[in-house]
Order: C-alpha cells, then sequence, then structure tokens
C-alpha cells in the first residue's frame, strides 16, 4: 500500500490552476478544469483526481489536447444539437455541452447535446451536478478508449462508458456516477500503483480469461493485445455481463453515433487524437407535473432507502451522492490525501512547466 | 429438469386470446396482450411469455387488473404526458403509452410519457420495439414489486426495473431488454420450477447473506420476510452492485416518481392494487443529424463488435436483439416449447374460463 501525504485543498487548487495556465488555457479555462479536477478529489474518487494529471499533461504535450481549439455547433435544433469540440480540452467542452442542454431545457423543457472529438472529461458526475444546479434533471454519458471486453469475445472494444444521472433532492441531491464496466480503468491505475491483485471478476488476460495482474491488463489495454475490463455483470452470462456490455454498447449510440464521432473502438487509435464522444441530457422534470410535488416525491423515496434495514453486519444503507456530499464538506476547507507517486509526478509536471512547488 | 412439450405457435396464439376474451377484454385487446406474451416464448424469453399466464390470471381474478378500466391523461405538454392506467391491463397500458410516446416524437422530435397505477407488461423490449418499427429510438422502463436489495440492506426495496433500449439497424436492430437486477425474478420462478439451486451473486437471505434456494427466497419477496434478489453487480460493492442498486433507482424515478404513482417498496402491497409505473420514451434521432447516417454508424458499430475477436473456447459475439430474431424467426410458423408444470396450469385455466383445451 503506497503511502499518502495530505495537502491544503485551496493549495492544491491553486497549483492546479497555475499548471493549466501554463499550458497557455486562459484563466477562466484553467479554473473550470481545475474544478473539475479537484471536485473528484473531494468527492473521494481519486482515480479521476490529481492523478489524471499526468495523463493530461501528456495528451497537452502530445498534441491530443488542443488549448486554443474553438469548438463548433455543426448541427442544432430546438431541443437537440451536436457540437465538434475539435480536441478542446474534454473539461471544457462538457461544460459548454451541458450549459447548451440547459438552456435548451429551460426554454423547451429537455436539452440533449452529443459532442465529438473531445477528450477526457473526468467525473461525469460534476456536469449532471450542473443540472441539479438549475433545478433540472441532468444525464451525462462518455465513451473512451476501448477498454472493456464484449460478452465472449477477447477484444477491449467498447469503454469505462460511464453513466451520470442527477437529480435534485432533499437533504441531499441524487446523484449517480458510474462506469459500465466492474470497475473503471482508473481503478485498476489505483491498484496498480499501489502494488495490489484485482480481485476476481474485474479484469481478463489477453485470451478472455480472468487476470488479478493490474500492470499486464493496462499494458495489453495500451498496446490492444487483447484482453480489459469486464463489463459490469463480469466476464459470460451468468451474473448479467451481458447487460453490462449492453449499458456501454448504449452509451457509444448516444455519443459516438449521435455525433458522427469515433465510438470507442476507435478512440485514441489515431496518434495525436482521442477523439472521446459525450452525451449530455438536461431535463425540466416539471414536464410530469409540478415540481415540488416531484422532488418530494424523490426525497422521501430516498428517505425510505436509506432507511430500510440493514444486512448483518452492515449499520448504513447509502443513496448515489450521499458520500460524495459528506466527503467533500470534510475536505472542502480542509485537506485532501494524495498518493506519493501522484505527488512526485505532479512535482516534475511543475518543474517542467516552471510553476512554483509548495507541497 | 422439468420436461418440455412443443406446441404449435399460431393454436397457442388462439388458445391465448380466447382466455383473455374468457375475462371481458375485447377481440383487440385480447390480440395486444396475447402477441406481448407470446412475443416473449418467441424471443426464447420463457419467464415472461406463457408461464406468466398464471398470474395474470390470478391477478384479474382477485381485482388487481380491471378489464374495463379507462386509463386518463393527467398532465400532457408537447414533449410528456402522465397517464393514470387505473389498474388496466400493463400491456395495455404500455402500448397506449409507447404509442402517444411516438406521436409526440414524430410532431416535436421526442416524447416522454410516465405511467402510474397499472400492472405487469410483460417484455419492455415489445414496446420500445415499437419505436423501431416507427424508425426512432425507443426506451421503456417498469418498476415492480420490491424483490432487489439495495447495497447494505437486507429489504427488498426496488422491483427488478428493467430497461429497454431499442434503435433501427441493418441488419438486425439493436434491442437491449434487461432487469437492473443480476437476474429477474421470472428466471428464479423458472429455477424454482425445475427445482434448481440457484447461481453464487443471485440472491440474498433474510438477512442479507446470499441464498442459493430459490423457493425460500420467492417465498421471503412475497411475504416481505428480507433479502431477495442481487441488483445487477451482486452484493456489497466490490463488483458493482450499488450501480445495479442506483440504475433500479433510476427506472422508479422515470416511473414512479415522474407519475406520481407508487415506488417499488409501496407495489403490490395494497389489496388488490399492484400500482406498477412504467416510462417510454420515443426519440428521433434525426435530432442529431441525417438518420440514415446515423443508421448506418450504428449498424457498422454492431458489426465490428459482432466481428470482433472471439474468447477462447467461444465461437460467436452478439449484439443484444440478435439472438431473440434468430429465435423468432424459427419458431414463428413453427413450435414453443412450453415447460410441462406451465401447461398444467394452462389447461387448469382453460376449465376454468370454460376454454377449449387442444394440447
Amino acid at each position: 500500500m503506497a503511502n499518502y501525504r495530505h495537502i491544503d485543498t485551496e493549495k492544491a487548487r491553486r497549483f492546479c490552476e497555475r499548471i493549466f495556465r501554463s499550458y497557455g488555457f486562459t484563466e477562466e479555462e484553467s479554473q473550470t478544469i481545475t474544478d473539475v479536477l479537484i471536485r473528484a478529489d473531494l468527492y473521494g474518487i481519486e482515480s479521476h483526481g490529481m492523478q489524471r494529471l499526468i495523463r493530461y499533461h501528456n495528451e497537452i504535450g502530445s498534441g491530443f489536447v488542443d488549448v486554443r481549439a474553438k469548438p463548433e455547433i455543426v448541427h442544432e435544433t430546438g431541443i437537440s444539437a451536436v457540437i465538434d469540440a475539435r480536441k478542446w480540452a474534454g473539461q471544457l467542452a462538457a461544460v459548454q455541452g451541458m450549459k447548451l442542454a440547459i438552456a435548451k431545457a429551460r426554454s423547451a423543457g429537455c436539452g440533449m447535446v452529443s459532442v465529438r472529438n473531445s477528450n477526457h472529461y473526468g467525473i461525469a458526475g460534476y456536469y449532471s451536478g450542473m443540472a441539479v444546479e438549475a433545478d433540472l434533471l441532468g444525464i451525462c454519458m462518455t465513451n473512451s478508449e476501448a477498454i472493456s471486453v464484449p460478452t465472449f469475445s477477447r477484444e477491449a472494444m467498447i469503454g469505462s462508458n460511464p453513466i451520470a444521472v442527477a437529480m435534485p433532492a432533499d437533504p441531499v441531491p441524487f446523484s449517480y456516477d458510474a462506469a459500465t464496466t466492474v470497475v473503471s480503468r482508473g481503478k485498476l491505475e489505483v491498484y496498480n500503483k499501489n502494488g495490489k491483485a484485482l480481485p476476481d471478476q474485474w479484469a481478463l488476460d489477453a485470451g478472455g480469461n480472468p487476470s488479478a495482474n493490474a500492470a499486464e491488463v493496462l499494458h495489453n489495454i495500451v498496446r490492444k493485445l487483447g484482453g480489459g475490463i469486464a463489463p459490469l455483470g463480469g466476464a459470460g452470462e451468468l451474473n448479467g455481463g451481458h447487460k453490462g456490455y449492453g449499458l456501454g454498447l448504449i452509451v457509444d449510440i448516444f455519443t459516438a453515433v449521435f455525433s458522427g464521432g469515433l465510438n470507442s473502438n476507435h478512440v485514441s487509435v489515431t496518434p495525436g487524437l482521442n477523439g472521446i464522444c459525450h452525451y449530455f441530457m438536461a431535463l425540466d422534470y416539471g414536464l410530469f407535473g409540478d415540481k415540488q410535488a416531484i422532488k418530494a416525491r424523490l426525497s422521501t423515496f430516498l428517505r425510505e432507502l436509506r432507511e430500510s434495514k440493514k444486512a448483518e453486519g452492515r449499520e448504513r444503507v447509502y443513496t448515489h451522492g450521499e458520500k460524495e456530499v459528506e466527503m467533500m464538506a470534510a475536505r472542502l476547507n480542509g485537506q485532501i490525501p494524495v498518493n506519493e507517486k501522484t505527488l512526485e509526478e505532479m512535482r516534475a509536471i511543475a518543474a517542467g512547466q516552471r510553476v512554483d512547488w509548495e507541497f
């Protein structure tokens, strides 16, 4: 198990902003990208937090991310749009996409925006949360480079393809954000950094058989040597692996098929092009009646779930988003634990970018 | 393992139609309900086919299903509606709901219909398939009586809550239709009829611990004694059970929270009232550009998935809906295998309803 060091949250934020400024992003853009990144660490989602800095650093350096891209709306109706992000930073394309979806939902009840030629956008829950702040239901999806092996295949063909759905509720909004694979690639990266063996059902080797070796699986994914991560439900059909496979496929429909971008199996294949695709939906739940009454019904249902009888040995049943809200409350004006290896990567980035290192 | 007898498909269809006529449904209504039921058997989804006749029979007899109900649209906008089904047969309420969603999608690009106070509607894929026939993308959801245990709970709080998504493609449409639990309750019923032990990860006993006993789990579900079926991803968080739990919860938002009906944990609790809720969405994928080009992109992606390298020992990678189309082609002008126990139940129903028995 690797060591963790706690660093001041606001200091971490200012550091990341300076790093992104150093690549040529504007101050506002740097703040937006950093806000998404730090939010992951605040939520306790280490895999999508600052440990991803090295990846963004490399992708900006090698031309995958175009710092000065000018995205274009290539198709639009009153309730829908397609945006070509032209290799802009994923976080910026995503914020633009969800803002457009929210604007359409405010005027027409519903807005659906499919985005092509983008990059990794971090935690999907950040953008569905934007809809919640606008008192709407929000849905986000993204595809990614192929890491997930379809049922009975031995070839990674589909991305981690997370789905996020969020809706206002009291006292805590509902916020679901999860890969359609058993785990995200980020979690394999954390296991690899910590030198831990993978649990059963998480990953497959080059022949399509179970593997506990995170390093090998990650290596094979990058070089397309076969195998990868199992869909939600595991390998085969017995425990519903074909369901997770189908959910990942559906994400590719809304993101890549709709936008005319690259499906997961073509993402990050061409040098200098990730071509990741997203989908954003904002829905005014007032389309179905009185908003206060609908929100109250959701709040009641979530409370009933939390108050349901606990399994033997368990003390709490969560609803989705609760853990993250509690974790953020503790960390927002405090500290974030960062893996020592991540800190080493950050220090090296700072040196290369001539940004002060204060940790 | 129980014995199966093959019966003529058209004879089975006419038999079911006569049974539903005998309850007082009109000829057209009887044909619709039967078409949904037989379609499940044609697709090879035995759990939702004629083996469900006994359940519908009992629910009509005990007043859960009101044969002469007049459903009402209680809220409506250009792209949305809420229907109170007033205890009508689930299949009839569902066909009405999807027809309304399709009409709205044709005029406004998108139609979303949430339905309350309905009953079991059979296979969700039947209704998403209606959207495909109209050259639209279709989404269906339904809640059900609580059978699924939230992560760290020992109380069934959420239904099997299947999600169906279908979209036109060549040569075979994409058609996903799956419970958000590891398996549907119908599959437990089939295991129970066949006297087979349940695989690991499928079900939980009254204390929230794993159980292989289908009869006991089904008994506990009906009497609300604790335990039930695990969400997709299994018990606990390790393999993503919290994801399946969240997906089931989302289905309850679109169906019950939106419609003002009963959430899964309140379904089938009041004598004579199931109160099941559905959701139907039809989406004109032309909202995102040229329909032929979009459909062609999906067809290509599905082909690439089917042509991906096979796992060791496997000969074929399927896309969702393929198996069902092939099975239906074989059975449509042929025969359907029916469990002897199901045939016994059907014979008893026929005797009680004074319908000729010809099998």
